[in-house]
């Protein structure tokens, strides 16, 4: 017997396993990882607030999570200053980016992002049979001015940008947004990926705008707050376009632990405080350590820095010799980018741990 | 400025409210429910060990989860008698439906389930652009030769069949699935959803057949494992159909609590007996409490009754002074099942609560 006929979609999608996590490469090398700084996972960790909320609320998992989110939402609302109505929960930016992708993006249509940006868009736009033009990268920075013209050019239905941006850690401040939101195309949605939000500067936000029907902002528990495993994302946009993506999303997808988590670290000011603290401490550390071995880093407003090791077969070589020493990171795939090894800002622990795995690494690889 | 525009499926989608949870209508009331009987939630809880694992992993959950799901695969795996391949983790059965509803149902195809069968089917279906052809309920179950007549009458796609079935509770032995998927026109997936499977009596249960391709079970933690908010379901199919599953499915959905609570509560045998054990009372209790009433009950195979008030204004009556009482409890929407309102088997206290109300709804309401 065969297998009843894919869609047409599924029948033309590349096979591919998009996501390997340090677990597999785990299980492969069948030992553990020393540090996992790979998958700029906060490792500073959970609030204790959040965490003794998760485990009560353990307690009550027999119960199905809130559909609504509504207790999270209204919190989030408040935190930004919008009101609940502009306010979606997702289980993690992933989740919302598939929900958006599948609300404004026919099969056949074109979107744009840059080469080398966030691989789940990438993966949700030819999930969804769309068709993602590329703009490169330019002087390892999204180029605003090229990703506008591409979007006008092919009459993109969307346009991605991460901001901080993933995986080079540059960053853009409010004029240059609002700029490029100036200069969207008539028709085209935004989605603005601010994932990495809570380690830019107050004061070079785009303010929230919630009355343009074109924007959508996403942002994510996972990284201050220290919650990748528990699958927390929102978004923020016009009240009609959370109605809309109401009829098609996963209602239940936030998790009951979740969403009490998410809300008591919201809640715990001082941790989140604190975090960022550190984070940019090791990325000081992590700045001098690239400096002292003549090796570039990139100026990151994120929780991570990205090492610049000039070619790919090099820096192939530091991260592939860096997981065999233990030390979990990973690299962007893509030129001009394939020259970079990204490394999470670990704890102090892991931060020797990598200093020393890229000191071996240096020295046992070619020049 | 306006909305940028939705896709075809999105414009000619109808405006819903599809899952209104009783914490929504405890807002609108303005008091929590003294009994929450109505979402066939495992009112016995969650066992002790998967609430320490997802305690414990609650401290962990700064890092992502694993995205192949491969602990939890790996013991579901041994725990059916199937290889780790066979077997794909979902955020609940809801997730998995969606994915399954995306690879095999091109916008225009057309799907068959029963007619007020499980609604986040429907809701898939419609949210991918699909047409659901329903039948009727036959004396309150499924009529299964009437769907297989369907699937085969409309060329269907995709044919959906909860067994026990939600909301009637009715249940087919092996021989008549045996019977129906000999049936299944050339070209149809059967999706086999087992929600309620730990409830039914062994030896009942159709065997794994993984090498059919034309069939993909569904399963769920929410019911007898008690673990509903932690959102973890599974699907057991043909390995390649997994392989496809993978090309869109959500990696990350499933949190890390989740993984661990549902691992730990696989191995807790002697907890889910318990459970049973406690539903299989309660459920005696409640058609006895509908014979002193003079109520049919319908025979259950699931952790649900559904109490036959002859009348859909008899029902809503009924239902409706419960919620006022303060039990939470559902009734299905649509003929001829909406004569019947739907009680979770709860605890004894639930219980109590539960027949004090009753009596109090038909002595107010008309005969």
């Amino acid at each position: 017997m065969a297998i009843p006929p894919y869609t047409d979609i599924i029948k033309n999608l590349p096979a591919m396993v998009p996501f390997v996590g340090p677990e597999t490469i785990e299980r492969n090398q069948g030992k553990a990882f020393l540090a996992r700084i790979g998958a700029n996972e906060s490792v500073f960790g959970i609030s204790p607030l959040a965490r003794t909320a998760m485990a009560d609320a353990a307690c009550e998992s027999w119960m199905y999570c809130d559909p609504e989110g509504y207790d999270l939402r209204l919190a989030l609302a408040k935190a930004n200053g919008v009101e609940i109505e502009n306010v979606m929960l997702g289980a993690g930016i992933d989740d919302i980016l598939g929900v958006i992708v599948r609300t404004f993006m026919n099969p056949g249509d074109t979107v744009v992002a840059s080469y080398g940006s966030y691989p789940t868009f990438a993966y949700h736009v030819h999930g969804f049979g769309g068709v993602l033009k590329t703009v490169p990268y330019r002087n390892d920075a999204n180029d605003l001015q090229a990703l506008a013209d591409a979007a006008s050019e092919h009459g993109a239905k969307i346009l991605f940008l991460a901001n901080p941006d993933n995986p080079t850690g540059s960053y853009y401040p409010r004029e240059d947004i609002e700029d490029l939101i100036a200069r969207l195309p008539d028709g085209c949605l935004f989605i603005f990926d601010e994932a990495y939000l809570d380690f830019v500067p107050e004061g070079s936000v785009v303010p929230m705008v919630c009355d343009d029907p074109r924007i959508v902002r996403v942002r994510t528990f996972s990284k201050a707050h220290g919650m990748a495993g528990a699958r927390v994302g929102y978004a923020i946009t016009h009240p009609e376009i959370v109605q809309t993506f109401n009829r098609i999303r996963l209602h239940f997808g936030v998790n009951r632990m979740a969403q009490e988590g998410a809300l008591a670290s919201l809640g715990d000011k001082k941790f989140i405080e604190d975090v960022i603290r550190k984070v940019n401490e090791g990325r000081l550390e992590y700045e001098s350590l690239g400096r002292e071995l003549g090796i570039p880093t990139l100026p990151s407003r994120t929780n991570f820095v990205s090492f610049d090791l000039s070619t790919k077969e090099r820096a192939v070589g530091v991260m592939t010799s860096l997981i065999e020493q233990g030390v979990f990171v990973r690299m962007p795939g893509v030129p001009p980018l394939d020259r970079l090894v990204r490394i999470t800002i670990g704890t102090e622990r892991d931060r020797a741990l990598f200093a020393e795995a890229l000191r071996g690494a240096l020295s046992s690889g070619p020049d």
